[in-house]
């Protein structure tokens, strides 16, 4: 490997991965500028590069989950505690994670609100109005949102006080009806680990005290990161009649009888961005699979003598046709700008290699062409967050 | 007219528009099922079909934005106390319609946090970390999110105290560039209303008693509903420099000095939603322009005899046909679910007739043959909320 030197020497502000997991995952994350700290304890904020793959993620996943018959809706942020204390077992799995708006509008509220951790308990309140008879069901419904778990620990993607997800709320009339759709969507979220972030997943259910809070069973699927542990990349729960009762969702059967429904819900998060880097990325920095790479193409004009006359327009003349050709492309031109170029490039690769400060030395041989964009890079003692806590032993949850 | 006597009585359950503009707005809103009541004083559930309508929006509306330039990105809910009150007319313009969160985790709070109303304080953080150079400018980011205003009087998305919506926050070198930034988007902003809504807008400037809370210019786009009164359908602001000052965004300029950066801000919101209704609906309910139809054509098999041998092989093939001339369609079906067919269809006119409970009788002559899905409604008296006042005189602003 006689390159091998030469390469490493090319990406020189990242921990290289071999030698600290956790640390070369949050030097990444900040020098990709794919998240960034924010003045809000344990809250990130999704940078421009970082929020196109998400983009991408949720593009794919929708696609999927209407393709199965579910529709979206919008549910409010705001669930009066009163709700959440409905379910027991609920209550008392997210009691010690939320956050509570207590005043409002000038004044005290008379009923605090939680922000929602997870929207079983609005949602369970709206399906007992909407449900009636077996002819209103299934309902299949998804919600894309932001959510609220107040975090000891906290890390970019992985485990954020607020984060953003999908959760879908179905209702059903049979107990293997919703068990189906459980199954179903564990193993529409294993299709989207493969088939686009290209993460192989184990499917399992988890035991009794790792369940969520209120379910019947939860599956999940665990995807094996770069460090040899895993990771949860998704949540099926079948919640059986727990929040059917607790919320009163009753339906008249087929036979005539009044029963309660039978319900699931399952969710993915902005943590999936995490994983995806966890998987690909090596001692260079990001690497990304190309469904969910936001330019899968950057072009780099060398600029020498006449190039605005000659290599330009030849760079256009390729963009447009890569363009047409529905592959996602940048020319990395010589305009300024924070828009002008994103600051992580991919090549067809889907190779990236994070560097800073002004044009690149001529890469070495046999190493993708790549420049990233001078940004100021502010001093660590400006940027302290709980994240700078290091990834700790055992397997990550979330 | 003499169809016109048997067309009215095939609605009954909205009150007539001519008759009562506001009742017929909440009759509408409600039995054509495109958002419910929630038990959040002033916050609505946006239903399927209303958020579908939203979908649409968005996509119309996100093309344009990234298409001049901008990229998406996401930043927290919650914004520290000390934030927003940096800029003084703007925590004097907001703080009477913010919710506080001030228990978190099990513990109070150090700091009470805001939930967002608006993210110019969290974002204006942000940007003076990133921002050193000229060469950092512009930053044209956009970001989707929910945004809270604790409101005393609440109608269904046009005044709502949680809404969706996009906000866009922009820095330049100069002023001209941040005024010409803030004119582009209310162009953008007039082209979505009268190419997507299909409604036509007037653009103007604010008052200085209207402005926005910071801002040194702000401009807005009105549109007429039809009830003959103005709808604030999207704001653009120039901020000038106040929020640069305020969160000390500075830049290196071209002549090597350190100036302030110029700002912009601005938002559409589920407001629209509302503003389509009233623009486009007439005493027979919801009527919407092609584009934010989410069913632009249902078909409806007439069950009769072998029907299912004869017509709705037909029927399928036809659906087939239009699915792959790019139409949202879709087959009123004999089976049942709450998803099977979303509870109000349009026909190819775009002209919707909600209608409840069973299948319908034969139409009268030359009226389209629509039917909607019976649907449990619940009595007026389990559906109190604030939304049930009219609206009331003058022109509405958001």
């Amino acid at each position: 490997m006689p390159n091998k030197p030469a390469k490493e020497s090319f990406v020189t502000e990242i921990t290289p991965r071999s030698e600290d997991f956790s640390r070369w995952y949050l030097d990444l994350v900040r020098r990709a500028e794919l998240a960034d700290y924010s003045p809000v304890k344990g809250c990130m904020v999704i940078r421009p590069y970082g929020y196109a793959m998400w983009e991408l993620i949720q593009q794919a996943l929708d696609a999927r989950i209407k393709a199965t018959g579910h529709v979206n809706a919008y549910f409010p942020l705001f669930i009066p505690n009163s709700l959440l204390t409905k379910e027991a077992e609920h209550v008392e799995g997210f009691s010690p994670q939320v956050a509570y708006v207590t005043h409002a509008g000038g004044e005290e509220l008379e009923e605090k609100l939680v922000v929602r951790p997870t929207s079983e308990a609005i949602i369970g309140t709206m399906y007992a109005n909407w449900v009636q008879s077996w002819r209103d069901l299934p309902i299949l419904i998804n919600q894309w949102a932001n959510v609220v778990r107040w975090e000891k620990k906290t890390y970019p993607f992985l485990r954020t006080t607020e984060f953003l997800w999908q959760e879908g709320h179905t209702a059903h009339e049979t107990e293997d009806e919703a068990e189906a759709e459980t199954l179903k969507i564990l193993d529409l979220y294993a299709d989207v680990c493969e088939s686009v972030l290209a993460m192989p997943v184990v499917k399992g259910r988890k035991t009794e005290s790792e369940k969520f809070a209120g379910a019947l069973r939860t599956y999940s699927i665990e995807a094996l990161m770069g460090d040899g542990r895993a990771l949860q990349a998704g949540t099926s729960h079948n919640l059986g009649q727990n929040f059917a009762k607790a919320f009163d969702i009753k339906f008249q059967a087929r036979d005539k009888s009044v029963q309660h429904v039978w319900g699931t819900s399952w969710g993915m998060t902005t943590r999936l961005i995490g994983a995806a880097i966890m998987v690909h990325g090596d001692d260079s920095g990001l690497v990304l699979p190309p469904k969910i790479a936001p330019y899968q193409v950057v072009i780099v004009p060398i600029g020498r003598d006449d190039w605005r006359e000659t290599v330009l327009p030849k760079a256009l003349d390729i963009q447009r046709e890569l363009v047409a050709a529905g592959i996602r492309v940048t020319l990395d031109g010589p305009t300024s700008g924070h828009n002008r170029t994103l600051p992580v490039e991919a090549l067809v690769t889907g190779r990236l290699h994070p560097r800073s400060r002004g044009r690149p030395e001529p890469p070495p041989p046999g190493v993708p062409h790549v420049w990233v964009p001078s940004r100021r890079i502010a001093p660590e003692r400006d940027r302290r967050s709980d994240w700078d806590r290091r990834l700790d032993g055992g397997a990550m949850t979330m």
